[in-house]
């Protein structure tokens, strides 16, 4: 059962409850601005279904809520940031702005950021590059979820990571994804529709294969994206790896299985070795490689070439990554944003909490 | 059948064909040094196995030994490269040097290389930013052999990405991996023996899934990582459509299906829309970030967290992207490395075209 709310009714209710916990106007407009945007991407389980989410880590008081978020360090083309156990919502996009200006002045920006706190959908940020005529890349680590390859532990994040990469008369290129094969989010709508999960998903806690969509609550694992060994999930594992590695051993956070859990009831690990949780972001400008035109007049003719190949038979096309997403976009801000029934009932509860009407 | 030669008599030989094809000594001793790598590491589908390959495409004028490799367009923190048609085991490493001069000036060094040719292994150029207390990368493009998700045509190659980062006391991590299920070489492997395929490897020319080890004979095409859309397959062909923009629509060279063959007697694709392959070179310093000391330790401390965890019953480990290939190389140096008859064969064929000795 689904209601359905326009983008700005939902944007308001967001950026009115950041208020109320004691962000600042523009800091409550940039966490919901990036809240919101996986909704109109359709990452249904990272919009507004989170919110209340946040605000109970700002009640446990593990979000500070008027971080004084500062750069730690720096050079030409790098910096550390520091969160101040801020929003990851506000934090991520302090510190891409960071990487954007680095590159500038010196060709690229690349931040690494510790003591902060989930930030969204990794692409929001990254795309904040395409208006500069900038590649954008972020990606962040999260508690742990996932089993390395011939591990029953799990010592990993589903530790996504984007890239966005202009275009000219086409769409950006907009991968956006989790180094798993599938995201937790995708198992969460298996659970709910009580449906099994393909092969090479989910593990038990002794390793072994597992269709339970529900075997995370029992001490199994997600896999690294390729699934087996045979498939290549030393690859997936290595790639959440870098992204554990460049986001919190890079800047001093939380990495493996010590990065902090999302829902504010699970009890934070013991002998954490550094503060919050990490992010990494990049920016390149483009024409310190060649000149933004010609470069966007070839993506146009690689975007053209994918796009229009030949299918297998039953699928309309090949999409381009984040082509899809531009799609669910459209559509939402035209005919609104669809939620289901009991996280309307939860933004409700919200509403009530703090006085605001959804 | 094998026969074993020592890493020194199999480097000397090397270094002596490609003195013989026109390489100054220095390049002749790079271009050895990177193939020999390799078959060290026990890639051995890359090292001088290929060797006859390499000359073969100096034979058909598609690779220069004497190239005038030089820096196109450059700022603070970013260089394009202009490989002259040179052989990628010489143009890589000269890449790879622009970057961590980069790096040593402005934090970080990004380097798209155009007009080259085969590369060898990732992972050697990304290692040589590890005695700079730096972390490096390396990733190029390939002739195209791999479907995007959904589709039935061959538009990207297996488009290797490498990350090595420095640790303290442990061994450094070092993760080099096709960005496809499986490498092209493991499926020779596959059919040398007779074997058929795991699922997620193949598809037919029509895109239906397939266990034939010889598929790609067949108009076949080699998958992303991932295998297919359940599994993944759109973030591998995501993540190998990012090596392909940065290595050459960042640089100006050859992309998507336009990307030269490695075999000589390919006829080369028609229309190319650039310069030869292209590859992508990143050089960050650690103490850029942090002080190296520090990231060491928590290098050391991850290292041991990962490689101590519990393991699913039968396996010995959890190992660390490049443990494996260390212990090869160990072991190689000391007993010499095993090469199989065919190998042997073509390479003493070359012995005797250029007048030397195995």
């Amino acid at each position: 059962m689904q209601e359905t709310y326009s983008h700005s009714s939902l944007y308001s209710f967001a950026r009115q409850i950041f208020f109320k916990i004691g962000c600042n106007e523009k800091d409550a407009e940039t966490a919901a601005n990036s809240l919101l945007s996986a909704d109109l991407r359709g990452v249904d389980s990272h919009g507004v279904a989170r919110l209340s989410g946040y605000v109970r880590l700002w009640e446990a008081k593990r979000v500070n809520a008027n971080p004084l978020i500062k750069i730690e360090c720096e050079t030409l083309s790098t910096a550390v940031v520091n969160g101040d156990a801020g929003l990851g919502l506000v934090v991520a996009p302090f510190a891409m702005q960071v990487a954007i200006d680095k590159a500038k002045h010196s060709g690229t920006g690349w931040v690494s950021v510790k003591n902060s706190n989930h930030f969204g959908i990794a692409g929001t940020h990254a795309m904040m590059a395409l208006q500069h005529d900038m590649i954008g890349i972020a990606m962040t680590n999260g508690s742990a979820l996932v089993a390395p390859t011939f591990s029953t532990e799990r010592l990993l994040g589903t530790n996504p990571i984007a890239f966005a990469i202009p275009a000219g008369d086409e769409q950006p290129f907009v991968a956006d994804f989790a180094t798993t094969t599938a995201a937790n989010g995708k198992l969460e709508m298996l659970r709910r529709k009580n449906e099994s999960a393909p092969n090479g998903w989910v593990q038990t806690k002794t390793g072994a294969p597992s269709s339970d969509a529900d075997e995370l609550k029992k001490g199994g694992a997600l896999l690294p994206l390729g699934g087996d060994k045979r498939h290549g999930s030393h690859k997936g594992y290595a790639l959440g790896a870098v992204v554990d590695i460049f986001s919190a051993i890079l800047s001093g956070a939380n990495y493996g299985p010590w990065v902090p859990p999302f829902p504010a009831y699970v009890p934070m690990p013991e002998d954490m070795p550094g503060k919050g949780i990490g992010h990494f972001f990049g920016a390149m400008r483009i024409d310190a490689f060649r000149p933004a035109e010609e470069f966007k007049l070839h993506m146009d003719k690689w975007i053209r070439r994918f796009s229009t190949s030949k299918t297998i038979e039953g699928q309309d096309r090949v999409y381009i990554p984040g082509e899809p997403e531009i799609k669910i976009k459209e559509e939402r801000m035209k005919n609104g944003i669809p939620l289901l029934r009991p996280v309307v009932e939860d933004l409700e509860k919200l509403g009530d909490k703090f006085g605001i009407v959804l």
